[in-house]
């Protein structure tokens, strides 16, 4: 039962894939690097998509769709971006195959069907969507655009993992024109901002906001703002980014308005993505070595009603008043009717599947007018009278969103360490992990060095970060303020 | 303004695509075939999506999500399914580009980067799925599956059409899996009335249900069941097609189950699907020479107020109360602010997007407590009480669900003809269009004769088919019943 997992202490990364199996999120598929996302982690996908897409309207976007493909003409016109991204794409040469002589029902590309251009499957939209937008921009009349989509993404990645780095994966990407660099770098914030509310609030992951050193900039990007999330091994995740681009992708695709004086000037733009990573890092922030732990604002259920020992009349009946008046509520309730397991081996199952309360009804509570009732994230359990079970899940649900947040907030918290020299700087990294918050020249020749020697990357310049004159731990040159390192996902 | 669109019976080609543009729901993109949904297309889409969601979700299902890619063994695996698709599908052969030597800043496709396997990009994914159910099914116990997946497919058609044949579409698919035959017939079956009571009380689009016949069958499935809708230009629409896939699927990818009797049975399928196509559907049922018509229940905007002959604070804070009250009753309202245009072009635009009810507000009017409503589906125009107007707006959109309705089914009803033989079948078709109704002898040969001469298929034999005993119309032989002939989209 929970024995099937292994612990975190045992290997951190297996734990994390036992995690993924076992509580039916996605599994591996037969097209290397992709995964299949399973109704159950699909359901979690679906709760963040809602409430991101809220937020996203909430704050004046719409949605729309651009094609998959990129012609690769397209593809290469920004050639930051191009660059970033050419090593790992994957491409539409031919649109048709045909049968294979060499074999009975076996089939081969048709190459006679090659493609004049070759199509480059969207690792990311930009150049697509800023060739749209020369054709949708005259005047700063057609200003801003506030254009979010929901879509699937390729990157031919060598490395993978379930939700945290795939091949191809679901995502959002905003992007939006401007008539001034202000408001472009306004708008990148007011979205970076929204990412760090979703991912605290709802997510219960405390996340540092800040900008990327050049090195970890979006290619393509002049500044990219980021929220960086501790996992439990001491890792950083790169939650979610918002890029304000500049003039580039305007340049480049030649884009211009017309301005109130009549003067033609470049757009200016923004883009921004948070992806099915996510549901990574919320596995990895709040799950234990009994299985998943969810947020009760992302849980897809809440509550788990067990009879015990097993259903019999009188028992299903209370579980459906029960159910009856949380879901009057908005909690989201299933009854276990299965006569034929055990509840030991129910309890477990769902302390796997990561909901957040489960009430367990016994003939002999019922006749006490008690239910018990146990929350996953500490797994304490109670006894709870029948009258006004319904407001006393609901402030349980509130309270276990608010103490996986307590909880990872102070895991984060005792995780972040100052140090002082590049010696201090390997030991902490090695013995505590964590983010390590110290002085660096602000050059790109010494973040490189010291990833190279140590693994170890700039995560993020806090947006509060701590002015102070110091000397970087690398080259002790002087430095004016702290940043954040850590080895990263 | 409303002369900027082409009329039906000048161009009815001319006219859809007029208001595909000049509505602003889609235009083409730089990728052949491929269409760019623009923000107010993809709001309607975005309400078919939600509501169909709800509905599969009440009928038992989940959704998930599988790869984009299909590798080429498992794509040819099933063989009338790779046949009916190998056609038409974009490849991917390569994972990565390179510099080109030949042009600064120019890419190529790396030679050395191509894959062992190419990869489809999914026509659809019963592939892809049922070589994954493999793992997923053992017993009878693990049936029936029932998954849906919201996904974007391509097919690399030769002429498309924005919505109604496009390259890359975004579409649902159900996958079900099964113990009986009966049992995924049934479910075929209900996915069919699903689909059907969609289409007929959200889009207002009167359909007939039906079954295909052998030639239209999709590939790969035993039984088709389809919708077909009428256009005004007397075309049928294919709005949505429901599979019962027999054990083709699970022969192909070897997929068994021990039944109660412990006993292996292969396993039996379904799969059903609609796409942004119904949006093409949903233009072509509704619109007029003046633009775009939409039914309430899919319309993004339920009313627009437009203050005569230009805001003023009077009639901005009336505007306001009247939006708030219709809020309240979960109508969607927007308030036209805008200071530069004239009454007369905004309400031609409002009518161009087809929103249901435009509330015009003049000072006049409001010294009598009264403003004028317009419904768009009638054009008709009302002086209406203040006192009340947010329950007689919610009335009145009721009122213009129901009247698309009726008016579709009047016009649709009015072109069904029964025809008995076959010059008649072809001067009707020539001269009135619509679905003809008639005798045919059941086999594939005579419906390729008739297909060719006269371009027109049999779009469905009905579910309610007319149990008469008549002579094909064109071989004459005996028939025992009439099917639904017409040319199709």
């Amino acid at each position: 039962m929970a024995k099937e997992i292994t612990s975190r202490s045992e290997n951190y990364s297996q734990w994390y894939n036992d995690i993924v199996k076992k509580a039916d999120l996605a599994e591996n598929s037969a097209v290397r690097g992709c995964m299949i996302i399973k109704p159950y982690g699909y359901a979690i996908w679906e709760r963040m998509r809602d409430q991101l897409d809220k937020m996203f309207k909430e704050t004046g976007h719409v949605n729309a769709y651009f094609p998959l493909f990129v012609p690769k003409s397209l593809f290469e016109a920004e050639e930051k971006n191009a660059e970033g991204f050419a090593k790992e794409c994957a491409i539409v040469t031919h649109y048709r195959l045909k049968n294979d002589p060499s074999g009975h029902g076996k089939l081969m590309v048709d190459p006679e069907a090659k493609l004049e251009e070759e199509l480059v499957v969207r690792p990311t939209s930009e150049a697509i969507i800023w060739h749209t937008y020369k054709d949708w921009i005259q005047s700063y009349r057609d200003l801003p655009i506030l254009i979010n989509q929901w879509a699937n993404v390729v990157r031919w990645e060598m490395r993978t993992r379930p939700f945290l780095r795939t091949a191809e994966f679901l995502w959002q990407e905003g992007h939006t024109a401007h008539a001034s660099k202000d408001e472009a770098i306004e708008e990148a914030k007011k979205m970076h901002d929204v990412y760090a509310t979703f991912a605290e609030e709802y997510m219960a992951m405390p996340v540092i906001k800040g900008f990327k050193s050049e090195n970890e900039r979006f290619a393509g990007a002049d500044d990219t703002f980021t929220i960086e999330a501790l996992m439990q091994d001491g890792k950083a995740l790169q939650a979610g980014t918002s890029h304000f681009l500049g003039q580039n992708f305007a340049r480049a695709f030649d884009v211009k308005f017309s301005n109130a004086q009549n003067e033609y000037e470049y757009v200016w733009a923004t883009s921004w993505g948070v992806s099915t990573r996510l549901v990574g890092g919320l596995i990895m922030t709040h799950s234990d070595d009994d299985g998943l732990v969810l947020p009760p604002k992302l849980a897809p259920i809440h509550v788990i009603i067990v009879p015990i020992p097993k259903p019999d009349d009188v028992i299903l009946q209370k579980a459906q008043e029960i159910a009856d008046a949380l879901r009057a509520l908005g909690i989201s309730v299933q009854i276990d009717k299965d006569e034929n397991k055990r509840p030991g081996f129910k309890f477990a199952e769902y302390e796997m599947k990561g909901i957040p309360v489960r009430i367990g009804i016994g003939l002999r509570d019922l006749q006490n007018n008690v239910v018990e009732v146990a929350r996953r994230d500490t797994k304490e359990k109670m006894s709870v009278p029948l009258d006004g079970i319904d407001v006393f899940i609901q402030n349980l649900l509130e309270d276990i969103q608010q103490n996986l947040f307590n909880r990872a907030l102070k895991y984060r918290d005792e995780h972040i360490t100052r140090v002082d020299t590049y010696e201090e700087f390997k030991m902490v990294l090695e013995e505590k992990g964590g983010f390590l918050s110290c002085h660096w020249d602000g050059t790109a020749e010494t973040e490189e060095l010291i990833k190279q020697e140590t693994k170890a990357t700039i995560r993020c310049i806090p947006l509060r970060q701590e002015m102070e004159e110091g000397q970087c731990i690398y080259s002790g040159k002087p430095s004016k303020g702290r940043v954040i390192f850590a080895k990263a996902y």
